[in-house]
């Protein structure tokens, strides 16, 4: 089964490095740093802008975009919106991570707000999030999951199906659908939860893969094995959140096509 | 005198890691990312948001709430205080770092009006910082203390009186006064202040602490001790910043209630 | 030619540590914790503040000035004007980051207006940027340079003339010119291109030096090189770009006036 998705993986990983491409943010002020070291590691460009003014400018240079609206407030939204819909008009994939979606009123609009308004390659969050966002339950405290969904595979599919979209719930096992084909990835290490923009790294990585493969499905999976794989190397040099972070940049940008080959672990879900 | 104080600071440490209670910052663009990592270093849960239209309603699922305007502007400032009141209203406890008061107009107003209009649990900064809002002199420059108060016993004691709230200045000896009982920590390292955000972290861990203890002395000390310590264990392994500021992290994440009976350098000050 | 400058530079380094001045940054929120630490660890003290309501005061206190909008937005260029007319009043060095000038319209103005507005004492950025302040080409994709200038000296020569201010243009031979004289400047390592602010970094180390040196053309190579002799020294420790940013920090620190002697690597340019 692996061999199969390796070799592909592989290649995605290694064809951002040939291509570098610009990858455009709108995120929130915790993992701005950590978000554009984990970019470059993968050999890509990061941008981070969010003026109305410039945002529609920016994104025409770039190869994906990324709304994190993590620490949201209503002008930065705006700003979203105007950058994802230029996205849009240039078939720039936008990927939605929606932070803390579920935790409250202004959170909860704005991912109605930016999935009823934009075309969304991916959205990325943890089970408590996509299952605010499909109406599926799930409670969220603060930006964390504390109860999932019971069927994250029929969420994400369903929420796929809906918005004509690619759903990755993260999670011990992490579902990727498009409401079509839905793959699971059992890549990845507990230790992400010790630090804080895992999830917001692994919509980042996820973004950059798609500035590289239009099969948003393909670039998803991709991208959380190499992000998954990355944390399973940290964690052989690291026991502790602050070297671990260090040792996860380090492991993105060391990795290589025939680890990713050797180390997949996806399984096709029925 | 030690042991009294020891088992006590361990049994506190511990709970965090079994409740994990959120907690709700507010704070400056220079040290998010540094204290949402201590926050999860220690077993609890940050969040981080700031939009007026959302902050009363997520600290209502916190155990601590962070106002700490380092990087202020008066939206930020308005939001800190819809989100104090309604912290007070649940009796959540807030923890307040005045961080630069004593060097601009801008903070010196902030300061008076967060303490004259919030009940505050905590109010933890430097000797200048500290002595500039009770009135007793410091010199600030930028955001450091320049020239403590001469008598820092005195100033903690007469602030925590004159607010109903306990006071933490931080410095080679820390002093934790609720205006009756007043408290020394030993425990730190110069180290810490060759990293930005020392300050900010330290009150990060008061707030976290805070969220499982109501006895708002003993969890501000707590704090400090446990802080302390992880500093001192880090400067084992790293002499330099960079270095030092990721042991900080895998300090915090490592040290164990035995550690902490074991190092804790606490005096009652009469 | 290096001992010549060698040991002013090792001096100028030392005078820092002595006189630890006050940086202030109004910059953008990738890199405020890195430029923070930066400052830190060369021995001075880092505030970030950009409140218009506050910034006129702060850099009353301050040895140098640095005016960085890499996530800019209309509201915080205005309080760089207000910081940067206040810095010129006073004779505090202002040191401006055209972070992604030349990406788009809303960075082209701003530039403009802080060339046009501002007494400037040091322009760095890189061959991209400066080309197009220069409206001598260059372009720039994001924040990256894709197409430096065909001759940065001549560039770097005439956009000091013209502004009557130093310019350093940074790239694998650094130039740095104040329009009659021009140095080279060959220290550094390709590996600051795989961490995020290495750029904004630099910056904010010529601002340091800048706080203890009025001669900007001396400070700015000063800053150049021991900002170069710390990534030499880094990359012996680390080959992956996030132990590479601890270790940065490390050798920045640990640096000697001994060892900034005999690393130096700077040309004369005729």
């Amino acid at each position: 089964m692996s061999n199969k998705w390796g070799k592909t993986f592989g290649e995605l990983y290694a064809r951002i490095r040939q291509r570098h491409p610009l990858v455009h943010h709108i995120t929130n002020f915790v993992v701005m740093n950590d978000t554009a070291n984990v970019t470059l590691a993968l050999g890509a460009q990061p941008v981070m802008a969010h003026a109305r003014e410039e945002v529609a400018e920016m994104v025409g240079m770039a190869g994906a975009l990324v709304l994190n609206p993590g620490t949201l407030a209503p002008d930065w939204v705006d700003a979203m919106i105007v950058a994802g819909k230029r996205a849009n008009e240039l078939g720039v994939p936008v990927i939605y991570d929606p932070v803390g979606v579920g935790a409250t009123k202004l959170r909860n609009e704005t991912g109605e707000r930016i999935l009823k308004t934009l075309r969304l390659a991916v959205v990325r969050g943890n089970s408590g999030e996509v299952g605010t966002l499909a109406g599926a339950g799930g409670i969220v405290r603060g930006v964390d999951s504390v109860e999932g969904v019971k069927d994250p595979v029929r969420v994400a599919e369903s929420l796929a199906q809906k918005y004509n979209t690619v759903v990755a719930i993260t999670g011990k096992r992490d579902i990727v659908s498009d409401g079509q084909r839905t793959l699971g990835v059992d890549n990845g290490h507990p230790m992400l939860q010790t630090i804080t923009g895992s999830g917001c790294m692994a919509t980042t990585v996820i973004a950059t893969f798609c500035a590289v493969e239009k099969d948003y499905l393909l670039a998803a999976t991709a991208a959380l094995v190499c992000y998954g794989l990355a944390a399973e190397r940290a964690v052989r040099r690291a026991q502790a959140p602050g070297s671990f972070r260090v040792a996860l940049i380090d492991a993105l940008y060391q990795l290589t096509p025939a680890q990713i080959k050797a180390g997949v672990k996806v399984v096709e879900i029925e």
